[in-house]
């Protein structure tokens, strides 16, 4: 899977959470952009990198509820009607695009009665709307609300929450989930440092049993299905 | 009342509706600028015309569900927290924000199962939560579908609606209108020229003697609800 990352922030480098995600990202299949670094949008190149992409991400801190103004200018520049629907052709189509949006105020903000007074869903709309022109898949927002308050055990998880948002196949389920980590856990496990491989390789060889166990369990849940179904 | 008008468009000189929209413009209490014809966004000064406005009226073309990126520009830039609600101070309170968007789509697009996919509440409700997080009131917005379709006297009556929208107290009441019409209409008819001088006095002696009636009527009703609450 390609996935394109397109970070929309005026000041990168003074964001700690945007260097956070920046040093979480995936070691491979992700075309990373910083939009507001480019003097000039090239069109041609982003619309080639949008065609070539399976899953584009749209990452951004929530500006007066939409995303900073160098997306929104990108939006205005690279997706012409002519590139998006023109002639009927939607070279976009089934194409993935989700959201990774950083907010400063807790999630319960954004909900009807919470200080912000209306829901990222609300606020996301526009996008939404665009993404339903391309016939594009929406996925699911991540958000990532006060990022500075996150202690270390919570940051780890978001390394892993981001990375599975970036690459991980379509809808979240179980077996998505497992598939990607049974892909991934060696890769991770051989990067640990050496006094920590044998605790990866602990957590390797129980995440194996507890797979296999599920696909046994899976194969008797369907067993019993057949059954009743008879 | 002082109005101020905000004109995001990234190419003003070609665009039609905004240039008839720029003719249209009451002849006083309007302040009216083009974000992406400054160079750089004096905060202060924006700021300051912010303040001293009772009506700012956003006006954009509909650009992919939003306003165009110099609008958005404009938000990240002028309106910086501190601002609109730091120390719990609220210098936007009470006044009024309207909305001014063209669109190259008919009404009914912007409707559950039309075209566009999203109402244009929907599409504004970024805006809408802008307006609410600074105790500004928000008007219902004025939109003008394909402008190019229009007829003569349909642009003729959307220059006197794009008027009231900017100058006419709120809410929309068949009072306002009333008082509306009653202060401009000899200005319109002083500036009309002379061969459509008679017939621009018999409109205003009709409206008159219409309003005079409507007073009576509403007296009629008054004294009615009077004897009726006895």
């Amino acid at each position: 899977m390609k996935t394109l990352v397109l970070v929309a922030h005026p000041h990168l480098a003074d964001s700690s959470s945007q260097q956070f995600l920046k040093e979480s990202l995936p070691a491979t299949g992700i075309d990373w952009e910083w939009l507001d670094g480019q003097q000039a949008i090239d069109v041609d190149r982003e619309q080639t990198k949008l065609r070539q992409a399976d899953r584009v991400i749209l990452q951004f801190p929530l500006y007066w509820f939409a995303a900073p103004a160098s997306l929104k200018q990108w939006e205005d520049t690279v997706l012409t009607r002519k590139f998006v629907y023109g002639d009927h052709r939607y070279p976009l189509a089934d194409k993935e695009l989700g959201v990774v949006v950083t907010t400063g105020m807790p999630g319960k903000a954004f909900q009807r009665g919470g200080a912000e007074g209306i829901t990222l869903d609300a606020a996301l709309a526009p996008l939404a709307a665009v993404t339903q022109r391309a016939k594009m898949t929406w996925l699911p927002t991540l958000a990532i609300h006060q990022f500075g308050y996150l202690n270390e055990s919570e940051k780890l998880q978001l390394v892993i929450r981001y990375q599975r948002y970036l690459t991980q196949a379509q809808p979240d389920s179980l077996t998505s989930r497992q598939t990607w980590f049974a892909e991934r856990l060696p890769g991770m496990i051989d990067r640990l440092p050496a006094d920590q491989q044998a605790k990866g390789k602990l957590i390797a060889s129980v995440f194996e049993q507890k797979s296999a166990d599920l696909d046994q369990l899976a194969d008797t849940l369907a067993l019993i299905k057949e059954q009743s179904d008879d």
